[in-house]
This record gives structure tokens, C-alpha cells and sequence, in this order.
């Protein structure tokens, strides 16, 4: 397609924002969780991305974070590479947790930039600077302007091209041409950067654009169709990633509209055989 | 591409929403216009269309948006179809300047949702509603909520499928899902109705998406540039639609960022050898 | 009240931005105009506001919209002072409005921001200079963010402080605390300066905190209640000025609320016996 | 003022959401913060509002956030009441923190409704009736549209009337129609309700409006301003709260504007010779 030529450390396919399952009590569900990754990885995903939105990371403590990303490792067991959201508290907390995970084996880190305050684009940029320094995992910013401060176009190149450390971005914000504009920019002085998508509605076209993959709710419930998605863009099939796009499409419309986010994934989830629980 | 079997009716190709040439003392520059479209049309373009937000058409009056109108379908001579922008004051002008512009030999108008107010759904349903049943041309829908009240994917969908004077939608709000969920929803009914994307941006994802083309203000400057992407696309060359994106997404984001809208379009017409004046 | 001393010149109290009475055809009912000027008149409104939003004046034709200015000037007869909304399609157009409601003797215009097109401060600033060095006519600034270009803080302050010719604001933001900015900036230059509050969810408040007056639409259907709260801030009784403000709240809120503005007012004058017509 | 008769259970005067010192390695700093609750009591603050937003509450771990409380109301030792905040990353650890700060001894606690997540109003509203329905201690309302779900005014409402643990509302929107429409809906059914603002540029014209006082970060640092603006209104010297107000004013906006929130905040401490720290 028309990246660039592919670099082979690139983050690449469909990672999974997978549903934290918690059992009756509100506890994680550890047994089913690590039947779930089983399910995912069998099911073809690329990837597992535990503690993100989708997995309500904000909702658990920092102890039942670190849990969680343990027993995706562990049942991971190397098969797939792993992308652990390391968002804390405070720079401090986000620094230690990158170090925990990145001494659990995972293949990097996703970081949101602080929430709840909104930051100027400096803060957001000081932020990541003094995590980049400080870890020894690699990092993917995560931009998600709905749900906490924006880290801007000009932010995350300034980035790319400062922090080595820094090795792809998480866009969830499904603007297309801030994605072009990203890939302009820092590509042809990042062949290793990789640029991922979080907002299903817009996989099909973002990838034949020339990202590099996803992390889709909508792929901890039909994983058979995102990856073929993904698969057909690889191969040329512009035409059926297309149409593969309007049936996810019209799955992702019902399931972000139905009660609060993410209760419309777990209901896909249950429709799939998975009772992953209530959520938190 | 992935759009169904392509109806013989609809608009295709890129419109050009062109500037309004003005003279020293601001009044509209007949000559210069007739000239502007000579070259508009000899460079490829698809379609004029006069009186869009890049035509500057709240800055004139109706009386002027006639002529705008007339010295354009006169010049245009059939060469090429033209799509009149339609808005006025209130509804009945609107439907009269329709009238107008349907006499004129116009291929069909646009308009644009009432603006200055925020309308309801429902009063823009309406609004268009008494448009469609009262004039003998067809009418496309021109959404652009950054300026005029939106109409929402629901309501063009059911405009389409009541209106059959109702022939396409032009879609300036860069919003590739919506056109998705469009597309799904109006394109099983409705064969012969045309998407047209506004937002130069994401012009080659949208045609790669299946739309049938685009009024772009850059195809004022770079006409060349706007139709070899319609091409790419057309004949399947992915990887080359996308490249030509890149150069045309520079172009737009230099133009875009130039002092008041249209002020750096201006600019780019002046680098072509276009002095189309200072704008009202 | 808490303002500095006031000064004979500032427009003070509550001037009615009226309702545009409209025949079975939707045209301009001047009969019925003069017979609802004589009415608020007699309520003890302190003055009339042809062609404001409530007025809809973006509705109407330039034509309309002059006529309408001069049958309210000509009904009202010097009994009160007479503002009338003067913004036409571009600055030239405009400023001829200045001039030819200066000619009918109003005592001054209001004059809102461009509108559809968002434009950038200093574009605002331009603006309003260009119309403050080419007429004869007071000038007041209409801010309203809802619908039009924001006029800021610092470029009304700017204004004041540079024009003569510009000799209040009226603000319909609503935004309390940006009120006392303005005041704090300008009224230690310009005593004659009048600010002006649009929105009446917070007319009582606005008073006693130290402006001028207001032009709101609730006075149009119970100018004796927004009278009566206008003089218990000027006589310093405060209780009952705030027991006013719940009961006009009480109004505003229900006539904001019933459908598209400004059909509520028009039916909350239909309640107090005028028939006005369904609008444009 | 024109609120009805006061009920002696309500929170009134001006309550401190206090910055929570740090040392240079940016820990709690229990002794400084002993030694600035003393200052502010002194200075004739009313209340003290640990782990507010000016008090970086998302900043801390939960740990952290008891041991705040548990020195705040230490050092208080009932002078004057505390109001805790109490948001924790769900319900039933929110729950645990209410029972914890209950069981210290404070007035009541403040609980933000969730964020990072932007939660509908029946979420909102099943939020805060679970936790009113589990906890032994009084519970305000905290809205802080800017940063967290919005509790809007139906919703507030209800949970007023439906809750008798809840007995305030902290609104940090400054939107005074929204407070008025809250007093008229609320007050005559519970007279024991509060209504605090939290947003100090309409802190004078707030309390004139008839609410019961404030939570302002201005407080912290000019104690003796906010204090004595909410004197002047109760003593209805009205003039004197506005004049005073402007100088609250130019203060608040000269905090609000230095670097990222609260950072200003605690450059106005420094000014007053409170070394508080960097913060988180």
C-alpha cells in the first residue's frame, strides 16, 4: 500500500483493547480472562492491548493494572506481542508502571497523556519527554482527545523525532488527515514509527491510506473481521476491505451506541459466548 | 471502486467551487470570471460550481448571485455540467433563485442548510422538504456545519428516500464514517444519488471509499492535481492516489492556514497567474 | 449601583428587540408593527431594536429590512430611542445601512459580527474599524457567539478605546464575568461607553453587577416585568429584583425552549394578545 | 439576600480547596500544610476542601488521599468544618473513601461525578444514588463540566429531591441562569441545600443571586478578599462586594492564566510567602 516500505520492527495488524472480564463481585476474572486471550489470539488477532479504554483501565486500582497485564503476558506466552496501557496517576506512577511492564516482556507501552486537567501541548510534550527518558520499554503515545488532553499533530512529530524511545502512535481520534499529515511528517525520518487507529469506523480506509494497523474494541468481539480486513488491504483487495468495512461498521455504530461505553462491547462480547461481566 | 455499479446519472468528478473574481472597487469581474472558467475547464475540471463558500455567496447579493450564475452557465456553454449554489434569505427566495437557476440550464443546485440559527433536525428536514416539492431542478444537499446548521446523516437519509428531486448530498464535513453510514443507508434505494466530499483533506480516502467526487476549493489552484487523483482512483492505482494526496494535503493546509477564508485560495490563484482580486 | 457615576449619553434600560410582525404571506405586517410599537411603548419599554435576531433579520431582504427600520422610527416618534440592527452582506453594504438609518434619525445602530465564515480576531477588529471611520451614526457591537463570529474581550476593548464613533456593546453570551472584563477595561476611558446584555437568564444579575441595560427578547411579550426588574436594581432593591429575575427565567426558559427561535416569543406574544404572524 | 430563609444545616461562607504542599521530592508535605490550614483558618476562611481539583486530588494515589484528609481535619480540630473530596477510580472504592472521611470526622465530602469517560445523565444519576444509598456521611455534589461528566441541573435535581444525603451542590460551571434554575427547583422542597460555586469570577454576583458561598481557589491565597466579599453581600453592601469582586477578579484571571492549573495558584501562595511546592 502506500507507506512506505514496511519496517520489520513496526507494530503492525489488530490489537485488541480487550474487556477486562470481572466476575459477579466486580473482581477481575482471571480464569476468563485468560480463556478470553486464548480465544483472541486463536481468532487471529495481532495482538493484545491490555488497560485500555475499552478495558475501563481508569476504573481498576494500580494494583489490579499491574495484575492484569501479568496474566495477558503470561497467557499470552509470546505468541502475540503485547501493548500494555501504562497510564498512572502522575508521571512518577506512569514511570514505574512502564518499568514493571517492560520487565514483564511486553513489546511496549501505551501512554495516554494526562486526563481529567486539560494540558497545553507544551505540558503534554514535558510529559512524555521525562517518561521517554526515564523507561527502558518502548512507548506509544495514545491520543484520545474525547476522553483526556490532546497530544496535537505538531506534538507527536516533535516527539518522534526527539524520543527513540517513542516508537508509534495510538490515534484515536479517527481523524484521517491528521493521520496523513502524521505519516508526512515523521516517516521519512521514522521508518520504524508505527501509526495505529482506535476508531473502528474508519479501519478500512485508514489502513489502505497507509497505517499500520489497529487497536479495535470491535476486535475483541469479531476478530475474524478485522483481521480480514487488515488482510485485504495488505494484499490489494481494496474493494473487499471495503465492503468488509460497512458490515464493521454497522457492528461498531450498535455497539457504541448502546448504554454507556464500553457496555455495547461486552454485550457484542456475550452475543460471541463471552459473560465477561458487568464491568465496573 | 467499492461504490455499487455507478448510475449514469449521478455527478461525478470534481467540481470546482470557484472564487469569485472581483475588481479593484470589489465588484464582480465578469471578464476575469469568464476567463477563470475557460481555464478551469481547459485544465479538466468536471463541473463549476458558483456561489459555494468559496465563491464568497453571503458576501453578495442575490442580485449578484445571479449574474455569478449566468455569466457561468453561459461561458460553461454545456462544456461541462454546472451546479449552482442556491441559498438565500429565507425559503420562498430560495426556491425562487432555484427557479432561476434551473431556467439557466443548470445540471442541478446546492444548498445549503439555513445558517445563523441552529436549526433542529426536524426544521431542516422541513426546510429542505418545501425546497424539493416546490422546483423543477434538482437539488443536492450542501452540509458544512462549521458554518451553517447541520444536516444530520438521518436527515439526508430520509430526504433522500422522499425527494426524489433530491440527487446527491456535497459533504464539507470531512466525516468519512458519516459518508459510510450515508452510502449504506441511501445507495440500495437509491441508485442515482451522488456523494460528493467538500473537505480536500481526505479527498482520495473518500473516492477510495466509493464516493463519486468532490467540490474542492484546491481544484481552483491546482485542477491538475484534483482531477489526476479522480483518475488514480477510477483506473485503481491506489498507491498513486495516495501519493498525489500527500501534495494536494500540503496545498490545502497552506491555503486553509492563509489568513480569513477563501484569503489563501486567493493566493494560490495568484500563483497560477490568477489575480481574481482581494475578495469582499 | 456599583458602575461608575453614569453618563447622560449611555443608552440605558430595557430596549426591546421586537418581533417582526408578518401577514398570512410571511410579509412584513407594518400595520401591526406600529400597533405592537405603540403597545411596548406604553409598557414602558425604554426603547426599540428593529432587525435583531429575535427580529430576524437574516430573514428578510435588504429592502425588508430598511423598510422595517423605518416604520419603527416613524411609529415611535422620538418617544424612545430607536437601535437598529444594521448588518448587511459585506462592510460596504453595511456601512449604507449605517448611513441610511443614521438619515432616519435612530439613535444608534448595532451591528453584529460577520457571520457563516468564523473570523479570526483581528478580522473582527478590521471589521468594525472600517464602519466606525465611515459613518455618522453611533455604533454599538452585537456579540453573539451562538450565531456569529465572536467579538472578545480584548477586541471590544480595543474598539472602544480606538473609535469614538463605537458607543456600546450589547452581549448576548451570557458570560457574567467577561461583562465586568469589559467594564473594568473601558469604563475608566469611556464613561459614555453602554453595555448592554442580550441574554435574559441573567438580566437581574447583569444589572445589579453594573450595566447598562438590556435588549431582550422577554421584553417583547412582558415588558412590564423586565421594566419592573430593570428599575428595582436602579432603586437598589435587590430581593425583589432577583424575586423578578425567577419568574422572568421561568418565561425565558419556556419560550427558548418551544421550538425553532424565535417561534416561543412569537407565541408568548400570541398569549398576551398579538398575533405576529408564524415568522419567516 | 433574596435566597429564602437560611437553614442553619447548610454550608455557607467560603471554603478553601486547598493546595496540597510538596516537598522537593514531590511528597506530601504534612508540617507545611499543617502550618497553611492554620493560616487560612486564621485569615478567616470558613471551611477547608481538601483534595479538590485545585488540590490535584487525581494526582495523588488513594493512600495519599486519606492521609491528606486525615491532616487537614487533624489540624482543623473543628474550627471550622471540612468538606472532603472524595472521588475515587469507582463507586465502591468512592464508597470506602466516604466511609473513611465520615468516620474522620469531616462536615461532609465533595464527589465529582466520573470522568475520563463521559457519562450520560441517568449514568451520572445512578452514580451518586448508589453512593447516597451506602454512606453514612452528607454528600455534595461536585459539577465541573470542563473536567468531568456534566451533573446537569434535572439531574442535580432529582437527586436533591431524592436523596436526603445529599445536601449541596459545588458547581464549578459559573453558569448563573443554570444555579438560579437549581434554587427555584430545589429550595422550597429542601431548605437545607446548599449552593456553592466554585468558579470565583462571578463569586460576588453568585452569592448576591442568593447562594449559600464558594469554594474558590482564590481563597488560598487572598483569604481576607473572598471573606470579605461574602461579608459585604450578607451585610447587603452590594457596591462594595462589586468593587471588591473586580479586584477578585483581575486576580483570578492573572492565577487561571499561568501556566497549566493550578499552577498559578500556587505562584499566588509564593507571593504571600507559602513555598508550597511544584506540585504533581
Amino acid at each position: 500500500m502506500s507507506s512506505l516500505t514496511e519496517h520489520p520492527n513496526r507494530i503492525t495488524g489488530i490489537l485488541t483493547p480487550n474487556i477486562t472480564p470481572v466476575d459477579a463481585e466486580g473482581r477481575v476474572d482471571e480464569e476468563r480472562l485468560r480463556e478470553y486471550v486464548d480465544w483472541l489470539i486463536q481468532r487471529g488477532v495481532d495482538g493484545l492491548y491490555p488497560n485500555g479504554s475499552t478495558g475501563e483501565f481508569v476504573r481498576f486500582t494500580p494494583q489490579e493494572r499491574r495484575r492484569i497485564v501479568q496474566v495477558v503476558v503470561d497467557q499470552t506466552a509470546g505468541r502475540v506481542p503485547v501493548l500494555a496501557g501504562a497510564a498512572e496517576a502522575n508521571v512518577e506512577e506512569t514511570i514505574a508502571a512502564c518499568h514493571a511492564y517492560g520487565a514483564m516482556g511486553v513489546r511496549a507501552v501505551a501512554v495516554v497523556a494526562p486526563f481529567y486537567y486539560q494540558l497545553s501541548s507544551d505540558a503534554v510534550h514535558a510529559y512524555f519527554t521525562q517518561i521517554a527518558r526515564s523507561v527502558d520499554v518502548d512507548v506509544t503515545l495514545y491520543n484520545i482527545p474525547m476522553f483526556a488532553s490532546p497530544i496535537d499533530v505538531e506534538t507527536v512529530t516533535r516527539l518522534a523525532l526527539e524520543q527513540p524511545r517513542i516508537i508509534g502512535i495510538k490515534d484515536s481520534s479517527g481523524d484521517l488527515p491528521n493521520m496523513l499529515r502524521m505519516m508526512a511528517a515523521i516517516r521519512p525520518q521514522r521508518a520504524d514509527f508505527s501509526f495505529l487507529t482506535g476508531w473502528d469506523a474508519s479501519l478500512a480506509p485508514m489502513l489502505i491510506a497507509g497505517i499500520d494497523g489497529g487497536t479495535n474494541a470491535t476486535s475483541g468481539v469479531v476478530p475474524e473481521l478485522t483481521r480480514a480486513i487488515h488482510r485485504s488491504v495488505r494484499e490489494g483487495s481494496i474493494d473487499r476491505a471495503m465492503r468488509q468495512q460497512y458490515d464493521l461498521l454497522a457492528l461498531f455504530d450498535a455497539m457504541i451506541g448502546l448504554g454507556e461505553f464500553p457496555d455495547g462491547f461486552r454485550a457484542g462480547a456475550r452475543a460471541r459466548g463471552w459473560n465477561l461481566g458487568d464491568g465496573r
